[in-house]
């Protein structure tokens, strides 16, 4: 068992052998994992948890903390907080942590010396690039990018990630206006003062219970819940109402495509009504903080029609739904969309974040215009870097897809005994969701599933979601089946 | 020379021994720096580094590129470009680098395995802190808080630690006017639609020339360019002016006061009119971006008068003049405030980023409001913690605050033979800055400054801003004069 893995034993000492071939369903990627996990407290937290808790309040806002964790202790699937407890951990730090905790080839990466040059010599990126950036970049973050997409935007999370690309998108489309034309004089001057004309009086739209972020813009775009908008002026942007869909979906095939036409009128006008002022579209693959909300390909391949035919520029936020999880390296891929999106948020488990776009229009003429003190951070670009070159050479996203498959067949069984409502996520690797009764009965499930060993999430205003590292196995779904037929059969 | 600096001597070799003393006026922080620049092109960028933008622009927006830079040839005070030219540094990655490139403390930092540990198991922060983050908090970030702040709130940037810092005020505000009583149905409704009073009317007041970030928040309260601004959405938030002073100062000390006056009356009014909409103002101790505008302690004494008076937060953008740059660790350091100001943000130096503040009623009553994914990130907190440690141990701030001391007495005394205008920055550290006569020359001094081994940057439309590392000595200071003064007089 893994308790002995202390720091010396997961940092120094090269004990944990990777397989060099593709995971089949029988190998391992953690050889070192415990088998189960272990539970040492009468609940989680625990007490020397919540002790720590209390201190870190005095200098920290800690009022959403689950527990206090040793990373030092963690491992591969498994979680360990300050008690001891090791959890095997489907929520992966919100949707993080594609390669497990403590995994080694990033311990490597951590400990090389390109990581240390980017670490202590943090650069300002677009003034003074470091000599093999674009090697960095070109081996990692864009070996990585979606279909039709050539070029990044680095940025630090996931909120500016989607920002820069507004900006991107306002920028293009008022330049494509402005054709030949230079700044107006009264552009120049009426910006500064925040107004129309040099300001923009576009807009972005995005979707009912969507989620993109909290800043001040990303936070407009944001229609999950009110608790993350209340008391935060935001723009008059609009919203879109996304298809609510009903389960099982073979069932309900005509409902569903009825469903999403009427979404897909709605969309339209609202954008013809905009008459030219909608910049860009945003929208995630699965609506995820907003309840792991899915809407079929078709929905997603009309997005894209209307979308190219009024000119407005489509977005799609892979920032939770991206590297992986799904069953494909990018969730847009299950879409088969008739043309690749035009631009493409990460972050999350790839640790660096940013966009991706092809158009070199979406690169303002100007320099300066896209712009700031660090662009994004090297040492994340390194971390992304291991993350791709390791998904790559195992297979990770292709065992995902099959795990996925393996767990949504085992659930789909549990749901004819026990109350799992509208499951989602089959054929979308280990991106499963499903219903509870409510709030409360959710609050439930999700703590008894801790004390059991499982730490796990919820999303919306009772679903409950799965988001396991890439590196999450037949055997850890096992586990975490038996946890719920446990859980549920005492409910 | 160091030429020899090569990655294996810089990172494995521990031969950069360092005083563990105080550093005396002769004392050296890096014994292995080069005695001079050493330029070897005939001009910068060299043909290396422009093959390698050129390069570099397929993936990437590279337009704004001075040089290609190779970090691990970097030391110290010196950056090295592709095509080996070592340049004395006094811009440092736009005010960052506080402790000179590859330093041996932070490698060593770079290198352990906290480190390790927090690059490769990022933390949802906020939901799994880790059983250290307290201590590394309180030994670093918190061991350097202004007077007065208690807490912190990590973030990954300067524009974000100034939108959680609004996102604060704002939320402060309106729980304060809301009383005990919980959200109404209507905010919880008109919240969804970015609506009033669920959205908020209330604004964040800037100053004319401020800088504040990019991102649409911080946007809309920075107000230095319009090529910053144009063709984004903005709020439609207030600004006030900010005061121009004559040069020198004991010269027009009337003038200045009444120029004071002037702004600190239009300021008040503006407050008064907006009618308790006013949730915060944001001000920069020195105005960088926009040009190094100072004001003296008199107007910040005021502004922290009149905020209290109207029950205005008071944000303090230390960005880029905290971290010792200014001769004190915080700059508003130096304006004797009546009382401290509601919060301080930070990024830059520090790595690290976010905003310290003292009252709890900054954070926010209900958990998940002031929120996100990552909430800041604990590489970056070893980091900061190693530079706080190193600033105090070896007195860098004093050093700082006398060889600026020296530097700027040399200016003086250029000033009185070459158009060195309105110079700025006496007994303010190394934050020190002149006119240029327009923007051509500017450009054509930065440019011959470059060749000539200095890297040095402008801020503002016609101004030259000098901001080296904290280890920077006299020694330089004299290479930096003898510079200046060659380029100055073939002007």
């Amino acid at each position: 068992m893994s308790r002995a893995l202390t720091v010396k034993s997961v940092f120094k000492v090269p004990a944990l052998k990777i397989a060099s071939r593709h995971l089949s369903t029988c190998a391992t990627y953690f050889p070192g994992e415990p088998g189960a996990p272990v539970i040492k407290t009468s609940s989680v937290p625990g007490p020397i948890s919540q002790q720590l808790n209390d201190k870190l309040g005095h200098v920290f806002d800690n009022r959403a903390t689950y527990f206090l964790t040793d990373y030092y202790n963690s491992i591969g699937n498994y979680i360990s907080d300050a008690d001891g407890n090791l959890m095997l951990d489907v929520y992966a730090q919100i949707s993080s942590i594609p390669l497990g905790y403590n995994n080694p080839e990033l311990i490597k990466t951590a400990k090389s010396d390109e990581m240390t040059n980017a670490l202590i010599n943090r650069p300002a990126l677009a003034c003074f690039p470091s000599t093999d950036y674009s090697k960095i970049l070109s081996e990692g973050i864009l070996a990585a990018a979606p279909k039709g997409m050539s070029r990044v935007w680095t940025a630090l999370a996931g909120s500016d990630a989607n920002e820069t690309a507004y900006k991107a998108a306002f920028m293009y489309q008022h330049t494509k206006r402005r054709g030949a034309s230079d700044f107006s004089a009264e552009e120049l001057e009426s910006v500064m003062d925040n107004k129309v004309p040099g300001a923009s009086d576009m807009v972005i739209l995005s979707f009912d219970k969507s989620f993109h972020g909290r800043l001040f813009g990303s936070l407009s775009t944001t229609r999950s819940k009110a608790i993350h908008k209340l008391d935060i002026p935001a723009f008059n942007w609009p919203k879109a109402p996304f298809p609510s869909l009903k389960y099982p979906l073979d069932q309900f095939e005509a409902e569903n495509r009825q469903e999403e036409d009427k979404c897909l009128s709605e969309f339209e006008t609202i954008i013809k009504n905009y008459n030219g002022k909608v910049a860009a579209i945003i929208v995630e693959p699965v609506q995820s903080e907003g309840g792991d909300n899915h809407a079929t390909p078709y929905f997603f391949q009309q997005l894209r029609n209307i979308t190219k035919e009024n000119d407005v520029l489509m977005i799609v936020d892979e920032v939770q739904t991206g590297v992986g999880a799904s069953g494909k390296f990018w969730a847009h891929e299950h879409f088969d969309l008739p043309s690749p999106p035009d631009m493409v948020t990460f972050s999350k488990k790839f640790q660096a974040a940013g966009f991706y776009f092809s158009s070199a229009d979406l690169q303002p003429k100007q320099p300066y215009r896209q712009f700031n003190t660090w662009c994004g951070d090297p040492s994340k670009a390194l971390i992304a870097r291991t993350i791709y070159t390791e998904v790559a050479k195992h297979g990770l996203v292709e065992s995902t897809s099959r795990v996925g498959d393996y767990l949504y067949g085992k659930l789909e069984a549990l749901s004819e005994k026990y109350p799992i409502g509208n499951l989602r996520g089959q054929n979308f690797g280990t991106f499963i969701a499903w219903d509870c009764k409510d709030a409360d009965q959710r609050a439930h499930l999700l703590g008894a599933l801790r004390n059991k060993g499982i730490n796990i999430g919820g999303c919306g205003d009772y679903s409950i979601r799965l988001r396991p590292p890439l590196v999450f196995e037949q055997k850890h779904a096992d586990i975490l089946v038996g946890a719920l037929e446990a859980v549920y059969a005492e409910l």
